[in-house]
């Protein structure tokens, strides 16, 4: 039987607390964050995900039953009204589904840094477009990735849009906060740090990225920091052929993981 | 000399069809479409395309300048005022300047079919995000693509989103609208149509993309259409070894895309 309590007014108290977690800046006090929609939220608790609470609109209870039910008994359920949902939903036509999540940050003691089997870490030097900050998560979990290092200035991976165009992958990858520290230790543990540079003299196609790797991914518009292209290894560019000049952020991204999985699978050869 | 016209209004004739360019349906019906932004202005005029006509605001004679005046004799040039451009803009920030440009379909008849030389082209099935098509004609240009097809239900490329992901590459690919007949001429001419799938028995990796090659992309949800499915002379997958089950739509598009710069650079070994 699962226990449900009903809030009706968007005035609650908590509620008022729930909404303010749409500002980055009550996320990071309160360690909480906002998830949207059946199946994201689904994708969460599969992913083994704390979710203290579940908000669901009255007239949803055959979606609740299908995405949230069978693992109910984990977590706070709040029946509640359209109106409420709306308050708490980043988007415009909301699914009647809201769930507050723990922000966990990804320590680096948890990491085997003895392990010597081939692993691969992402660095977010600044990225800026919540759109691609998603997109290059969804595709770092596809390509084997093992982590998210979030750098300087980088937005925030907790921010509603980030985690849609995520498509829920942003709950399956270890999250490290503490960017440029978290770097240091993973470099000095023997990880390359490898950057995509518009300069570089290095072709990805013809360079062993199947080592334990770094890889960092600068901002839109002004690419890599200084701080962090000092600490490269290696610059690596991707050749262009055709007349653009360069490639969307995670893109570029998106096409070095993947040389990787080739790379992997087909064997390294020079 | 730079021969200026002054228009104040924004309920000139003049402007008031010009806004109506905003929806796809006047676009179509009048063959023209607006581009906002000077460096993206500057990059239509230096890819050749036809501009009727640049609006721009009194207060941006220096950006006009710098951008636009090298080009000022082939176009009129319309000088106006804030709240025109505002009318024109699909931006919150507009950066004062609007072109008025032909919208140019690519016509099969320009195509050497006997040219032998390794050509691709993209097919675009449904597409419906007007940030993955600007990303995806990107991409296809960095990668030396020599041409899109639009299919049926494809957001319309003239929409101002579309350019602005694009980064102007849009000007420098002929873009075919006549969707299934251009495919089939293209495949009688001996091209061969590779469709994405994740259902794929062949890998990307293992797989010949060095001829001349139609790729095709589906829709963000349902993927490729049956019609489309059955011309494939290979239904291609994108080896994915960690846990999320798919792509995004420009990344696994531009994956391919960069597969086959690979293999063109370095030769195809099976």
């Amino acid at each position: 039987m699962i226990k449900e309590t009903y809030i009706e007014s968007r005035s609650n108290p908590r509620i008022r607390s729930y909404k303010k977690l749409k500002e980055k800046k009550y996320r990071m006090r309160e360690k909480l964050y906002l998830v949207e929609g059946f199946r994201l939220l689904e994708e969460a608790f599969k992913a083994g995900k704390k979710v203290h609470a579940v908000l669901y609109e009255s007239g949803k209870k055959e979606e609740f039953a299908r995405y949230i039910a069978p693992y109910a008994e984990q977590t706070e359920i709040i029946v509640t009204e359209n109106d409420v949902i709306r308050d708490l939903s980043s988007t415009v036509h909301p699914q009647g589904v809201i769930g507050v999540l723990s922000l966990e940050d990804a320590s680096t003691e948890e990491v085997s840094f003895q392990d010597t089997s081939s692993e691969l870490l992402l660095y977010l030097d600044g990225l800026q477009d919540p759109g691609n900050l998603g997109t290059i998560i969804r595709s770092a979990h596809a390509a084997g990735a093992k982590g998210i290092i979030l750098g300087k200035n980088t937005v925030d991976p907790y921010n509603e849009k980030v985690i849609r165009s995520s498509m829920g992958s942003v709950f399956h990858l270890p999250i490290y906060h503490q960017g440029v520290e978290t770097l240091k230790k993973f470099l000095d543990a023997g990880y390359q740090l490898a950057v995509t540079s518009l300069e570089a003299e290095r072709n990805i196609f013809h360079e062993d990225l199947t080592g334990n790797l770094i890889i960092a991914i600068g901002n839109e518009g002004s690419g890599i920091s200084e701080e962090i292209e000092e600490r490269a290894a290696v610059l690596l560019g991707i050749p262009m052929p055709g007349g653009a000049e360069s490639l969307n952020a995670a893109v570029a991204a998106s096409i070095v993981l993947f040389e990787r999985v080739r790379q992997l699978e087909s064997g390294f050869l020079k």
